[in-house]
């Protein structure tokens, strides 16, 4: 039995051209002699469809497009159809797979585990299935699971999230094939963990598995497809493509031999993160209809690599940097911003702040001139963000935000000023990993697209003269551990402290997180590749007191 | 046997400062001869505690204050307490309510139903418990319960959320006195569903019962307190107060004989969104340790009533209103702003926006002077949000945006400019209610503190000559009802059209709303009012296909 495995890409909540790729990929399959055509989870509303799932319309529009353009398909000698959709059933709402054949809906498979935390939600909208079965496919009993189903194995993790595990009950049925439709997204290590969990699932169900995952950016997350074929002794026989959509065929027969060709050990690491930001970036762009992004250069390192991701995942003819020198602006910068704009071949503007820059002193500071305070540095930043989304708005780019995920953390940064924004790239990239990135950047390239000088300056806002990053913060070798420890982790300071870091710098970071969570709430959504990253993810109170 | 309630308004996180209060209403409730002293839920923590639940440092905290400082209090003779607070149990968080006797945890009874849908997400911090045990307090057989545990009544609620009911288990034990520790928070109409359902169950299953809930304004979310006693006939006995803290003492005796003082009716009503409004500013501006509060005054409706319940909340000693006319506000403009700051007695200062707005249309328009495109009707909002922002830095003033629910819904307003501020006061009032306000608040002052010109003129952005709301939106009358439609009801665009509405204006109604998500996600949180307020219990996709 040939069993085409369609690893795509939709947007959410474009049903029609999301129908329209399942059909393209489903011609496609059947060209290639495919018995049943296999789609990922949600694959019509594209996944996460959120609050959309509460619209009856939604639901309805979801399903008429199953029955009237999917089951037809199905309908004479056309191949099957097994694909992720929302089901409702006695006034409640499932996640779903469903079994088209025939132009019939053959069965369905309710999902049991709903992730709930991080950035999901899916107990907001799903009800958990407690009930499953075994579907026949061809002539194997398959355990056909959605994403989460299949995270919960007591003997894999040691502190399993949910009370009951599908699996067992699924192979006490004595299921062989293992069938799961994911929209899981990229995280730094989650590949790893896929490759190490799947195997250890294979060999102790003595099953093979086909895990099929939704790649694209929506939003936040980033889906990085990297579907996964195992035999049943746990060889890896095939890995898709990461961070781009296609379409693989698999023989039933072969998941049931000992492997002739064993996929290589997966690679996850910063080129990963380079790859995981490009697809990000891109989908956000484009799929928010835009085509063109602005931002800011100021010579730092962040801009550097934002612009330079940004050139790749859009073509330098879509990336404009915008250099707004100030009073304070080193003369490097502007030299460092232009030659990465020229490396790049971005196009570039520079507009001088000091004018509105001392209007506006004239208008606030009644004559005296500049006081140097933190409202006159964010003034700066504020001035640079209007330049910014001027052009935005008149001319038609998305303004892409250039913080790292350190400076979110502490909220070094300037509320409507620097994170100015439609898109945050690097939000969820600490500074240290930003360095990782330009230097991965200019090792890719071959030649240091991002200037030498960029990379081994001392970082500076330049908001004031002399201005250094590390006036302010901790270095940020010692600000990234602490965050991971704080953010990440959730231990305390008394816990971080015990980790051998200087009580009084532990003290002040985590009171400047504490009180910068009004600027994270109002910040641009930001690329994921994290479990800790500092949007949908995290709900943190805002008026509270702080104690410890 | 004599029960205290302690309506009480925790700050979110601030454990100690809450176990003192807590300790202080102990002491109260002890000299007035109180046998149990009743708590709110998550008393020490402040309800919503949200993602500070995931540090285990603060459930031992919590703890550690709950077997430090109050369990001694029950020693000897002290009257018992009844307390809700978080509890571990087999790896698994708990929302629970705990009774303490004589220096004991002597029971503890665990929260079944798990709201995870608007602004809660309490499947993401809490295990839900199926088993449950009737308390004895006195010779009563109690049904103790926390806040949704009593929201599932199948006779009561056409469409029940969950598919259990603890109260028929717990009624099923005979219980004859439900007590219910809440943390609900207000919307319109929340009331009067109280005061329904509640009688509705007494009468039910022949129970008396007290209604504990919390107070204070949290974030986003307003507490209204209202407690409320029943006794077995469903009489409604005693209200508490609204919107502020109260010690209610009840004797158990008088819950199961016929009421002689029945409580009036609820009045749920435009005074009461006022008090709601006033509790939530006033508990956001102090929680997050500001006194002092800046504004825009535009001399338009919603500036002029976000400044009047800010005087009212924080005193007007405590307002600064900001006029920044630019040359397209008309000459009334300025006038009624400066009527409404000396009728409310607030401080107020002109800075004229003429010179920035010039200086940057020089240093962006290449001499071509203004071009009256949306651009720089953005940077004229921009450059106040500049202004605003730099007070508010320089001064510790916290600011507030004045946006009403209509606009921000349509995506009528500029992204850091008019939605500059820390809290938007009316963000879940639309304009329709924005103008029953401004009566309100003149009939309740029984004077135009509100100037008659800012009510009874078009409404207008003034962001280029002559113009006025209606020539992009519908009129607000129509406006606001297909936005309710559409966003609370989760009509379709057809189902709101075959409620009567003009066709296109529907559609463009619906285009606006879906396209400014990318606003909406980056606004300063709003106080919520509705069960549709557009902050922490809108979760919308971003990048996204239209498609209907």
């Amino acid at each position: 039995m040939r069993i085409a495995l369609a690893q795509i890409n939709p947007v959410i909540g474009a049903l029609t051209r999301n129908t329209e790729k399942v059909k393209e990929y489903y011609r496609r399959a059947a060209a290639g002699g495919a018995d049943l055509v296999v789609f990922t989870e949600l694959s019509i509303s594209g996944y996460p469809p959120k609050d959309l799932l509460f619209y009856e319309s939604f639901l309805d529009r979801e399903r008429a497009l199953i029955t009237g353009k999917l089951l037809p398909l199905t309908l004479e000698s056309g191949p099957g159809i097994l694909i992720g959709a929302s089901h409702r059933l006695d006034n409640k709402l499932y996640n779903a797979a469903l079994r088209l054949e025939k132009g019939e809906i053959k069965s369905v498979h309710l999902k049991t585990l709903l992730p709930n935390f991080d950035v999901f939600d899916e107990e907001r909208y799903f009800t958990r299935c407690m009930d499953r079965e075994v579907e026949m496919i061809g002539t194997l009993p398959s355990a056909v699971t959605i994403c989460e189903d299949i995270w919960n194995d007591s003997d894999f993790f040691s502190a399993p999230v949910y009370d009951t595990d599908p699996l067992e009950s699924l192979f006490a049925l004595e299921a062989s094939l293992l069938l799961n439709l994911s929209a899981s997204p990229y995280h730094l290590g989650k590949q790893k963990l896929r490759e190490k969990m799947l195997p250890f699932l294979a060999r102790k169900y003595n099953t093979a598995i086909i895990y099929l995952n939704q790649v694209g950016g929506n939003d936040e997350l980033i889906f990085d497809g990297s579907s996964l074929i195992y035999n049943q002794y746990g060889d890896l026989i095939y890995r898709a493509a990461a961070f781009d959509e296609e379409l693989i065929f698999v023989e039933t027969e072969d998941l049931y031999r000992p492997a002739t060709d064993v996929a290589a050990p997966t690679r996850d690491d910063i080129g990963t993160v380079i790859n995981a930001l490009l697809l990000g970036t891109k989908d956000y762009v484009t799929k928010t209809g835009f085509k063109k992004v602005a931002l800011g250069l100021s010579g730092g390192i962040d801009s550097a690599v934002v612009a330079a991701l940004a050139a790749e995942a859009l073509g330098p003819q879509n990336v404009l940097g915008i250099m707004m020198p100030s009073p304070y602006s080193s003369g490097h910068s502007l030299e460092d911003a232009l030659t990465l704009a020229d490396n790049l071949g971005i196009e570039h503007r520079t507009i001088n702040i000091d004018k509105p820059f001392r209007v506006f002193i004239d208008l606030l500071n009644e004559g005296q001139g500049p006081l140097l305070d933190v409202a006159e540095e964010n003034l700066q930043a504020r001035i640079r963000g209007n330049i910014l989304m001027h052009i935005s708005n008149r001319e038609g780019y998305l303004a892409l935000a250039t913080g790292n995920k350190s400076e979110l953390s502490v909220g070094y940064s300037t509320l409507y000023g620097d994170m100015t924004g439609g898109l945050a790239v690097i939000a969820d990239v600490p500074k240290t990993m930003v360095y990782e990135l330009a230097n991965h950047l200019n090792v890719i390239h071959n030649r240091a697209i991002i200037p030498e000088r960029t990379i081994s300056k001392a970082p500076s806002a330049e908001l004031r003269p002399g201005q250094k990053d590390q006036d302010s913060l901790p270095p940020y070798h010692i600000l990234d551990p602490i965050l991971e420890l704080y953010i990440e982790e959730k231990l305390s300071s008394s816990e971080i402290i015990a980790k051998g870091f200087h009580k009084e710098t532990v003290k002040k970071v985590i009171r400047m997180v504490d009180q910068s969570e009004f600027k994270r709430r109002q910040a641009a959504p930001g690329l994921r590749i994290t479990t800790s990253s500092l949007g949908a993810g995290r709900r943190m109170p805002l008026a509270r007191g702080y104690e410890e």
